[in-house]
């Protein structure tokens, strides 16, 4: 295939106007070359976050008329959520698919981050592979004190934006624009009404207090359900993969004598890591995703287009 | 998607000479509208097993190429392999992928093996949907004693050829025509080099013998690594599962104390059968191959082309 295809997790600060929301998605649907794959508007959070593939150039004519549409409807100066942000448009990671490397969606974002500030007057920070400064790696300094302090505290010059004066737009904020990996959420439910159960495993899956290296992992209360979740973020599914993180939960469930009842993938997920989870269970030896009819005809497919 | 796509699955009776294996497979990837998904050729077997895709007349064509080939350099009489067979060209079946029917594909396949004979002279058997008897619908009964038997018997009328005059062709024999479903090829090895556990494992597997519906199973040795192997064709991935198939083969080692060495996906395998025997293992609920990363892009590059 030598199409080159990317990911990319648009998060916008509006969850609760519907049709602000369906504006906001318009472009994906509409722009050939893009694909949208998935969207959730949260309540709460007041916040849309939207999942979308294609080609490069698809997805940034797409991002952009999004953009516009999220930045002339949303007044930061106004917004109220339980999540965390600093912009209408708030973080726009690009993820590497398909005949493109990480370091090629980080010159992507750099070039992306340019033309979005020239088009919208919104300042632009990196953040992940993209980060110009080393601590801008980690979003949650980015985002420090959110919206409210960064106001003020942008004309510091550690805090000053990658790209646009060292100010913020007014009513939009500013964006967090980046390159990272596919991230994949995998919850896993418990038998029990024992949310302490759930917490204590979490302890031991998270690289956070000495786990798996690249999992995130919090214990939580199913209510409806009466059940708990261990919550799980894989942020790297090539160095620990889905079952590796299942198993140990199993083993530690046992230890609680508590059964797992069922496990969930949210979102999308790479057939790599679907095959990969196979073999272990299998046993499958010298098995290669290139096997998968689909992957094949993908394939001819992005290969009989160009 | 407006194009008719078809599998085709060859099986030709050379494992072991790689330039013969080469010489055969070069026309699948030479030839426009086709594509060569997968070759493996196994020693032990002394065979060659090609999965193509594309469009049904540039198939046919890179087959008639590569059958030549195959007819001028195996010499059936001298050929000697653990994997049962009567043709130098053993099987050819073509399988329905996108927007053709079973229908079509049993059309196509009597259509091309009167070419088939015509341009070879090696006579042809019509299997699975396109059997003209209903007794052939079973490959092992057109293959039953393999070519040793079969050149003999082929005077006799109940194993006459369906093209071609009832004599085998001297060097290499007959060849196998028909269409079918999606089959999946799963082997699994065992840490025994007593063959006599692989057949009492096959024996209690295969739908045959009273095992399960849709699978074919055969207990082999694999010399050169001093395993031996259960062998398996899943005629209906739909109708029983590969974890089903490699779980009561675990099961029924246990009663031997052999252990599972390893498993073997032989050839291609459509995308719904991995998140199947994921979702088993993984306990995953409610997951929607539409969640598959590449599945959605599939989506997208098909409803592009058309």
């Amino acid at each position: 295939m030598t199409k080159q295809l990317i990911e990319c997790v648009p998060n916008f600060s509006e969850g609760r106007r519907n049709e602000i929301i369906e504006a906001i998605v318009e472009p994906f649907r509409k722009r050939k070359g893009c694909a949208l794959f998935d969207y959730r508007a949260d309540k709460d959070h007041n916040r849309l976050v939207v999942s979308l593939g294609g080609e490069p150039d698809s997805v940034q004519e797409a991002l952009l008329e999004a953009a516009k549409v999220a930045i002339s409807n949303i007044n930061l100066a106004q917004h109220q959520g339980s999540h965390p942000r600093i912009g209408a448009v708030d973080v726009i990671p690009f993820v590497p698919l398909q005949n493109i490397t990480m370091e090629e969606c980080v010159d992507l974002a750099h070039r992306f981050g340019q033309r979005y500030y020239k088009e919208t007057g919104v300042p632009v920070y990196f953040y992940e592979e993209a980060a110009l400064r080393p601590e801008r790696k980690r979003l949650e300094v980015i985002r420090k004190g959110q919206y409210e302090a960064l106001k003020r505290e942008v004309v510091n010059s550690e805090r000053h934006p990658d790209v646009g004066e060292p100010t913020l737009h007014p009513s939009a904020g500013a964006t967090v624009i980046g390159a990272r990996k596919i991230l994949i959420a995998f919850n896993v439910n418990l038998g029990t009404d024992d949310v302490k159960v759930a917490k204590e495993i979490a302890k031991v899956v998270r690289s956070s207090s000495g786990g798996l290296s690249h999992v995130k992992c919090i214990g939580l209360t199913l209510k409806e359900r009466g059940l708990v979740q261990v919550s799980t973020n894989i942020v790297d599914y090539e160095k620990n993969a889905l079952y590796r993180v299942l198993e140990l939960i199993r083993m530690e469930a046992k230890r609680w004598n508590v059964p797992v009842k069922e496990t969930e993938i949210y979102g999308m997920i790479p057939a790599a890591a679907i095959v990969d989870n196979m073999s272990y269970y299998m046993q499958t030896s010298g098995f290669d995703p290139s096997q998968v009819i689909e992957l094949r005809l993908l394939q001819m497919l992005g290969d009989d287009n160009t």
